[in-house]
């Protein structure tokens, strides 16, 4: 069971009153326990937490005046390992799938399963069904991209990165999102902290619904799977931006850290 | 309170075992009664009956062998009127929104209101917030399109029918949804039933958020708003389509009707 | 060098003075002997017979009064049989094309090289350049495309073709075409005839330039490229609509024929 | 008659062998009398100049061995005014253009007249045809465009900047191309250079047939129209970049003024 310890910092300046929403703090789940957290804002204000939607995601909430804002985190996190036995892990039947799982089958704003349906059943249609075939999918994404900072947007989807074959971690967790749902398999973001990952930053990743619970993959391979952290989890990057701001704040700094613990 | 009666029958040519989802029951909710309900499947078979998300979504699955199959559904529906004093009701500060309500500002597959905040803000910026705005949006989206069966498909999203100006109603929900998040305001797609629709058919609508409460308009001006009757809620239409099919069967017939009843 | 008789014949519809363009008329090439042609046009009228661009593409406009417009061409074409010695024909240096083929290097509104530049790169860079290469190109478009009339319309274009993998002749020649230029190619979009086309119909096919002149390829591999007639070049689809209505006209009947004489 | 002296300087890495294609001299038309020009590469080496395609579009060719080159361009430019006499310049009858002048009423790449029709028809249908109706679509250009450096990219197209309201003087060409089109008036793009535009650069502007002959507009207004100088024309800004690179090279300085001479 790996710990991660987990730090950030954002910075900004806050121009004029402005509402800011912040997922940076690490989900509690029945697979990732939260030790020794510690969440400081500067200077101090009110803060509200809350909970959104089935997957527990935590986000925090502020009212800011006019000022230089430092919202800073810090936790250790506990995380159970999943399953690896690859050969093992079945598809769940579709008829068979619990209710909550099933809008993570619809296609969503940066994952465009509708569109990449028929691509996707032509590239992995064959391919053994489970384990093998969300693995397939994740190394043909790993292989058809290249990893460019800077080639992809904010709004950049699956299809795009499709047709453009380049792109960043978020680009590379929407088109296997798409492709899994495309083939009928459950598939959702999820935006977390990476141990090991160079340059430390926030990460995306993905999470597939395969035989009765969600595992977690990372086409970019950045990062070792078990030392991903859950933030937030979402339909795709739309549902879980580390920081929602309405009104007028520019971020001036950004500090992520995230590293192995010592066992 | 108008009492609407709702009915409709689909009849299926499934040529394998296929797994079906039905979404075509009046929803149950606060604002919705529905009396002397029926669902008949035929032939008969075991029907699951499934409830999604926090908006009460209801939902029929069955694994169907070889068959035709005909589903059935009737019920009468007694909906509570919606404010129409439109001039008295404000938008919620986005700050005090309810966490459940939050997702409903993000883009969505049809609803790329990320890619249109800009046009939004330009358009509808200057306008009194509120019912009033909301109204204007509706009005906006329903004198720009030309209603055009055929003209769009499945995949046809907000943007697209910016530029192309015509569509069916999904379409003008999705835009109109789409414009409503892009100046802040939460909104999601509504499936259901509509007196006086013409020709009678399933319709689709959008919800927005205002003042604490949900409020339905449709942008088509097709049928009166208190002839709505929910199905589903979701997103967009990708979350809420009336037959949902993973195996091999094709529609061969529909039949839809809703009328008001006679206080 | 192969003989084959065209025939066309469109009706339509006229309600209201309209300017009609037609592109039906067999061109006239080095490559392309046009015999026995016969144009006629009912009832009669005034008809201008144009020649644009460098290819030589021909048509004819009318200025038609309200009427049933018929029009009807016919001709025996004798075409000069491309090489199809292709392991020796090789691709030309981009520093020593001819002026008048650069601009069939750039993107186009159906055939977004710039685009899929990358993707072509990716498939198609290792392959042996020359007639081969465009050869692989040909056969991966038509592996990985269904022929599915209805499924696309007017204004798709080769990305949406590489998404949804279905098309019609336009879709598979966008989309060689858009590979082509993507990997340095001059390539060009042929409105023809063509002999054993099954239904019979006006038919799309491509043209690339190598070795110092223009090569036939038929991507969908419905019809014998020796058996193919060239009407109108340009520069995609866009370019070459067999006709173009500016007023009020309904096409009301469209027979076309291409077969083989006897030699 | 104005008289501008244009310059521009451009410093390339060349890092393998490269095939280089510049258009960055002024063109010589009836319009545009070109004085004192001159040319020069260092280091020195052959350099082809063509001219490509019916609007006499010049541009040099070089092959390039690794070196840091340098290609520098002056001269003078007498140009002769256009009519500023709006009111009396009508639209040309579709029936009787000219056939040089039909491809610019075909969609291109950048500007989708086809998907942006009817929009432009709903827009701008109802002006008086002529002059003041293409000022008409110029105007709402720039009143609903930012000019946002930075924001659009070299695959930005007409259609993306009417949903994000963004872009810089390429896209405000296209967006304006693209409508004309849409309603029936030929328009094709121009680079050039411009007097009094800040900052010095290369610029795009656009041209529409009326009345038999073209005439410039800038949609951006950052620049007289008596300071522009053609230097070639396209459809859209696909068919002229300033430079074509074909192998390696970066480009490590750009250097252009315009100014108009004393008279």
């Amino acid at each position: 069971m790996p710990t991660i310890k987990v730090e950030s910092q954002l910075e900004y300046d806050v121009r004029q009153p402005t509402n800011m929403l912040f997922k940076i703090a690490a989900a509690r789940t029945e697979r990732q326990e939260v030790r020794n957290e510690r969440l400081v804002v500067q200077p101090e204000m009110q803060m509200e937490t809350l909970e959104v939607g089935l997957e527990g995601n935590t986000m925090q909430r502020l009212s800011v005046q006019p000022c230089q804002l430092t919202i800073q985190y810090e936790a250790e996190v506990v995380s159970v390992a999943q399953s690896t036995d690859l050969g093992n892990v079945a598809e769940s039947n579709v008829g068979s799938l619990p209710m909550e799982v099933l809008p993570y089958l619809n296609p969503s704003r940066y994952c465009e399963s509708d569109l990449l349906g028929r691509f996707a059943f032509e590239e992995f249609g064959q391919v053994q069904p489970g384990l093998l075939r969300v693995q397939a999918i994740c190394d043909w994404v790993n292989e058809h991209l290249d990893y460019t900072p800077g080639s992809t947007g904010v709004m950049t989807t699956a299809a795009d990165v499709v047709l453009q074959r380049t792109g960043v971690c978020r680009d590379y967790a929407h088109l296997a999102i798409a492709l899994c749902r495309g083939i009928g398999v459950p598939a959702r973001y999820v935006s977390g902290y990476a141990a090991q990952l160079q340059p430390p930053d926030f990460h995306g990743f993905m999470e597939v619904f395969l035989s009765g619970q969600w595992y977690f993959f990372d086409p970019t391979r950045l990062a070792p799977v078990d030392g991903l952290v859950r933030i937030a989890t979402g339909r795709d990057a739309a549902d879980v931006p580390f920081a929602t701001i309405t009104g007028d704040a520019g971020l001036t700094s950004k500090t992520v850290s995230a590293v192995f613990l010592p066992e």
